[in-house]
């Protein structure tokens, strides 16, 4: 039987270490590889964050498996078990470029179901938390459950880069949502994205390719308040695998769907 | 003869006391109306702002002219003698919704000259100034000359809105760029995203309706390091009129006119 207060003690403690260790390598010169995709930066303090928390955890839980964006971690191909899903930096462009506007992302689910979640962001030292099924915590305050608002008062999170060209959505939906809508944002970081739905200063975030590490917090801090998080088609997300997502506060999310994503 | 250190002393004194109003409204209800655009809220925090300003200029500065967002300030028709340009609250959307991500602004001119320029990002407590001629700052240290990036390694802030429609540029144009650089970001408040460039969190900037008080710090702060900004055409700001503006860092911004907007 995993101890779930002990877990939420150690990851709280690792987290701050964490952040700590990201914000003294900012006097550091940082050494920057380009992946595949070439917004898609790394730097070598993403993956010592991502092999500090593996060694933790595999230290204290190592029956545990981890699912990392850095892949330091197992291959896991099915939900058994308790499953550790990682972003040491999610916003890693903003990390580089702007120094803030990124966090540390951890979710963790047994057996498929969420039990806790964690996005820190480092710079503001602003800590969202979720213990699936008690409560979601903003540096330590219970957040209130989420109130559905109106489309037109609506602040939503998405990329300019969706509205030239998707496969997923026809960009006249997303040219008339956007128009309707009070005004768009674009932070840079899906799980800070989301954590900001959270906290309402967000209404609504929209997607078209983000990974697990990317939503496994977010998901369950947002479904926790009474937010709803599917893919761009409504459909349920799929913990292992990557997807569109979307995400709004109550009410909001299924007039969106039906309106515009699904139109 | 206007004692500009004086002046300046003045600016710095009066900015940190009226970003201690704004925080601490943040614990009171704010009374929100909506302008002719729903986007542009106003708010009595805002309104109020602007009076603190006014009334310390007119008291200590007679002789100078005002021209603020909120109107309270004199009607301003030539750029002749000194004008302080406000806006009290850049950003009131994010203000509203997010309690962070705005700023106040101040820009000084003399004979149409930039004379002293001031962004302060009143939640992170990070204060922006420029002395024209003799060097910008970022909470008192003195910021480096730009220098040219690379257009793929560009971040760019421009809000959605613009790719759908705009009556400047093809929306195709737009696109492009987007599509050439490495991210685009929206923030939501012109003032600071100029300050983005100053310190180098954004390459570029683009909007397509700004007024003198968006813009009349940004543009000293950005020249002063070497940056360039225009309208999306090229053409220099008039300082008393609103316009489309294009910012962005030395280098970039003929190659981002020549390539994308007056293609």
């Amino acid at each position: 039987m995993t101890n779930w207060d002990q877990v939420h003690t150690d990851v709280i403690e690792w987290i701050k270490e964490a952040g700590n260790k990201i914000t003294e390598s900012f006097t550091h010169t940082l050494q920057i590889q380009t992946k595949s995709d070439r917004n898609d930066l790394v730097t070598n303090i993403d993956k010592q964050i991502e092999q500090f928390f593996i060694k933790k955890i595999r230290e204290k839980y190592p029956e545990h498996l981890i699912l990392g964006e850095e892949g330091y971690g197992e291959n896991v191909h099915n939900t058994e078990g308790t499953i550790w899903i990682i972003d040491p930096i999610d916003g890693t462009v903003n990390f580089v470029h702007q120094q803030r506007n990124f966090s540390i992302s951890i979710g963790i689910y047994e057996n498929g179901i969420g039990k806790l979640g964690y996005i820190y962001d480092v710079v503001h030292k602003e800590l969202y938390h979720v213990i699936a099924g008690s409560g979601a915590y903003f540096n330590g305050n219970r957040l209130p459950k989420l109130q559905e608002p109106q489309l037109s008062d609506a602040i939503v999170g998405i990329n300019a880069t969706w509205l030239i060209s998707n496969k997923h959505v026809p960009v006249e939906n997303l040219h008339k949502l956007v128009r309707d809508v009070r005004s768009t944002r674009s932070l840079g970081s899906a799980a800070l994205e989301m954590a900001y739905i959270a906290t309402g200063r967000f209404d609504a975030y929209i997607a078209m390719r983000l990974s697990p590490w990317d939503f496994a917090a977010g998901k369950m801090l947002v479904e926790e308040l009474g937010g709803s998080i599917t893919t761009v088609k409504g459909e349920p997300l799929n913990i292992l695998e990557g997807s569109t997502v979307f995400v709004s506060k109550p009410g909001l999310h299924q007039k969106i769907l039906r309106d515009y994503l699904l139109k």
